[in-house]
């Protein structure tokens, strides 16, 4: 095997029809597929505008099962493109239960696993704690024919720990499917430094780990009777220096293509020896919360 | 108590005579004093030249034991000032075996605990692991009368883990003092990246932890008979938001005074609630190195 290949990540914009939105990611993923990606990524949730922005009981509707309809699909299109595919969806495992979820399909189309949501946020608009219950399949990293696939989602992205415990697993890349934005209200004050923070965390995550690490989110503004939400795009690609390779644009759908080269993961790591040095025999405390102040 | 004081941070030339050096660093303690400074931080190893460039036994004959003379003229310049200070030098514990450490005097001039560098480096001209033992007391935040003071020690910013443990024992401020600076020959095409790479770290600890983060670093370029070192400085200081808030220069001894405002904490971590949702039921792996390839 080469050590290099492509990944295609997806940014899109996301209507108020799953099955437009659906048919608007095949025809991107079928690019990404021409333009040589073997490894392509999806936005957080990219079936339905971020329905979180409000607690409604309807919304529950959207869920379905893993396997299920949407891993039927888009596991003939893989087998058809022979590619590997991050989808991340509204997941019900059972009545009540609820999760924010991303399987893998391969080339051949086959489910590979699925990773479920470990930080779940609940913030003003950004209600997911009234959806999805905190994932309990751990951190994962699937094998692929091209390297080992590490699945984090959104406000996993904050986490330092869940970086680290997906590499640890043995991960080449830390994917990201995302949902994030500005606040309308908020994007003159704050709306530079809350991008720039976003950014700088997922560097972090490629520096400290000797990672590629990849975001890919959705664009547009989205609204409902009461909210709206800014998506800000920006979709990003680090090398295992924590250099920036790709970074999309904040408005538009973009279909970015990457070669990743897994030597630079094993030169990274040669040269800022971080794994060398961690003192596992001292991080007992990190399964702990702060002690009261 | 006001939540509002002022800190200091002393970017010096450090050259091979110890005893210069501490009248150059109570000089600008002073100083730092003077303008109302009530914790102050020194570089890493701030007493000599960065030794660790060559692995040399005499190098041994610098340690000194904690308390010791160093500590006690400190300690009497704290009573003298008022001022709560962090002291790294470093440290024989017994007969063979010595540490890199950070000891905390207070406003009476009292030994408040001492810090021993957790994560200890080995690279080229930094040839650490010779001479220091990996620390023994695990990570550490010390109760002063302004605030919870974080120790931690150079190498240590690039791991999350050493930042949250710190955190999560109570620290409202970050103190890495550094040595940290270029190979002339990698600057030209890797120094940019390697200094943007060391002021993301710490960022992303600020961000992460809702906390203050402070670096400490010398300048100036140390020679030995075979190798040279360019230390640089860019000593800086992060609110817990992330931004930063005051920024040295890359060649000047600058003595740099910065208010802290402890209420930034709080509103830091309402906004951006990740300690809330750590999960602490699934963090177990970040005990273990990494598995197999």
């Amino acid at each position: 095997m080469s050590s290099k290949f492509k990944i295609g990540m997806i940014q899109m914009k996301i209507g108020s029809n799953p099955n437009k939105n659906i048919d608007n990611a095949i025809k991107k993923i079928r690019k990404a597929s021409t333009l040589g990606a073997k490894i392509i990524c999806l936005p957080e949730l990219f079936l339905y505008p971020y329905f979180c922005q409000e607690e409604n009981h309807k919304n529950f509707n959207l869920a379905e099962t893993i396997p299920g309809p949407t891993s039927k699909i888009l596991g003939e299109l893989c087998k058809e493109l022979k590619i590997n595919l991050l989808c991340p969806i509204f997941e019900k495992k059972v009545a009540g239960l609820y999760h924010n979820s991303c399987f893998v399909l391969n080339e051949e189309g086959k489910m590979v696993g699925n990773y479920r949501k470990m930080h779940i946020p609940d913030d003003p608009q950004f209600y997911e704690k009234f959806y999805f219950t905190p994932g309990d399949l751990g951190f994962k990293s699937f094998k692929t024919k091209y390297c080992n696939v590490g699945t984090l989602i959104c406000w996993d992205q904050w986490f330092p720990e869940a970086a680290r415990a997906t590499c640890l697993k043995g991960a080449d890349i830390l994917f990201y499917p995302t949902a994030i934005g500005w606040h309308p209200k908020e994007k003159k004050q704050y709306g530079k430094s809350q991008l720039q923070s976003w950014i700088t965390m997922q560097r972090s995550h490629a520096i400290a780990n000797g990672v590629y690490v990849v975001a890919v989110n959705r664009i547009g503004l989205e609204k409902n009777k009461k909210n709206k939400l800014e998506f800000w795009g920006n979709s990003i690609i680090f090398d295992p220096s924590g250099n920036i390779v790709k970074q999309a644009s904040s408005n538009k759908e973009e279909v970015i293509i990457c070669e990743i080269d897994l030597k630079k993961i094993e030169f990274a790591r040669q040269h800022w020896p971080f794994l060398r040095d961690r003192r596992i025999d001292h991080y007992k405390d990190l399964l702990k919360n702060p002690s009261n102040g």
